[in-house]
């Protein structure tokens, strides 16, 4: 039994028509040339930090066991803000230091990071513009043939957190907020789905509708909207067959309350 | 001389700029590490099954012998609509009930189905929205490592087809329909190409255009609309370098006519 | 040691939304099931050859040796315009001969090419509209497998190159133009960046602003515009954590100009 091809999931800011995601990989597959790529997505828009640090969180647990995460949406390219890699519960990220791991850590049961301060792992006199072909992928090629995080840099534990906004609990009221709107409309919270267990909530409400707290599609009729668990963990906003965000004047950081 | 390692074809309608086709491939190589993963496409129109339909047997012929098709364009999520996995012609499909197979399970010689009723292959507990990722993947990845398709439901035979518009012919004319857009404006119809075949017909129309009858794009100049044999089998309404759907007030379920 | 997997690169027009790229892709793994398969591009717009060949050429040296660069931009399908496959710096490249390749070639220390006339590796019988699948991919797939160049076709030497502005240098003055617009709204310049290399050259100017030149964007603060060393070695017009191409009347073609 040989141990299964190492993955690279990846997840940019650079668009699809250009050839930056391609030279990426081509970086990647030249230092470690076994590993399998998969897009997260690259459609992460420009700049985009908070967008990029929800993404990787949402799918981080479903992929395979020793993946290496390449996050890069870097507005500091350039500028010497520090480059991260990172171990998470038994995966592997690697990232800018600009918060885009942070829901990634702050889920973590634990994770340790060091700072990309290995000169022999850079890729020089190729500009200073393109670090995720030139700094970030060749660390996650290093770490996906099986090298060492010490290897790259020296450890730290000071990373750069988004802020987030808590969920507040009060008077049998819980509000949190929408985190996520998804290619289908469906607005993501950031309410845990497990909030709701027990029937301890009886009622949901946002963007001043009433919604029912529902577990499937199949208990309400196409067109209603309501809330349930969704896929990564928390619950969505979803109108049955269709869009809440079409319906709904709902965006993200929209308060979204359960009641008793 | 070892065989061929399995390839999944994935085609959805999750979009390309959220986590959710990353969680599906992560549910796939979970569950066979050594799988060839290759995007068919994930921008089908949210829930439009009839284009989903057309798509997958578009290049169902052309993918690998043994390639297993993970299909999921699903507006029955969460409902109880049956799952199914399809050996049709020596290729594997998983995907929901709902017609999405329709035109491959029309065009094979030879098919078996079953429903995917085996919870063995369903991960649970995580919501009732995303069952590509928590029964469909899961049974893609037994069948690429080589699992039998009997493991994971029981056999069915009532599948769910779409209607199809049938061909008309009568008095030496025979009527089809456009039945897919592409990205160049090409006009794909539902007539065979072989119906052309040895001059049987000698004009077309489509909306109220007279249509030479080609085969190739070198017999007709710049700017020149034509029909010519498309390369799924089927005849194209096409305008040399330039967009028949541009050109013409034609769409989906436009009537395509041959003539003598 | 095994040698590494062989690498496929695509390049085309197909788009994401249709079967296209799915078909030449399981054509190229029919022929070579070991192949890895990256994406350069699919969004290039409808037959726009010189945007094809600015991006292959891009990428290029950044993807792995013995990598095969299938590229598929092809206004003449179907009209008897040779196909190509090409040797050039240790990287194999199968095209149509349509200027496709030009920066590549241009830019090669060395290259062999070959018409693609030998119809052992044509797939037969499936309409004159999809050569990509049909006469390209083959070929791909048997360089791809080591299969050796002059299998496919009689040697060529009078290849299409496209017309390329070139650089203009008088009185101190050095002028380039604008080559490619990238999905950051960077202006990506025909300027090599070593001609800035020893502060010979001062300031630049682009659409009547004028541009600092700088060696990274720490250098200037956000929303500044200015020219600086891009990745893929030419100088870049670029706005700090913004798009140069909001803020610039320019596009492709506009004037660049260096002075002291």
């Amino acid at each position: 039994m040989t141990s299964p091809p190492p993955v690279v999931a990846l997840l940019t800011d650079f668009g699809l028509q250009d050839h930056y995601v391609a030279s990426m990989k081509g970086a990647i597959l030249r230092g470690c040339p076994q590993a399998r790529l998969v897009d997260i997505t690259h459609l992460v828009p420009p700049q985009d930090v908070p967008r990029a640090a929800w993404v990787v969180a949402a799918c981080a647990a479903d992929l395979p066991e020793r993946c290496v995460v390449l996050a890069v949406v870097d507005p500091g390219v350039g500028t010497g803000r520090r480059g991260l890699a990172v171990e998470a519960d038994g995966r592997w990220y690697v990232a800018p230091d600009n918060g885009l791991l942070s829901h990634v850590l702050s889920r973590a049961r634990t994770w340790r990071a060091v700072s990309l301060t290995n000169p022999a792992y850079w890729r020089q006199g190729h500009g200073a513009t393109f670090e995720g072909r030139d700094r970030f992928a060749p660390v996650a090629a290093h770490l996906a043939g099986g090298g060492r995080l010490e290897d790259v840099g020296e450890v730290v534990r000071d990373l750069t957190f988004l802020p987030v906004p808590p969920l507040h609990e009060a008077d049998g009221l819980l509000t949190g907020h929408v985190a996520c709107v998804d290619h289908f409309g469906n607005l993501i919270t950031t309410i845990p789905s497990d909030r709701v267990q027990g029937g301890r909530y009886h009622w949901g409400s946002c963007a001043g509708r009433q919604l029912p707290i529902v577990r499937t599609y199949a208990e309400r009729a196409a067109g209603d909207v309501c809330l349930l668990p969704g896929s990564s963990g928390f619950l969505d906003v979803a109108v049955v067959n269709g869009s809440a965000h079409g319906l709904l004047d709902a965006r993200i950081g929209t308060a979204v309350r359960l009641g008793r």
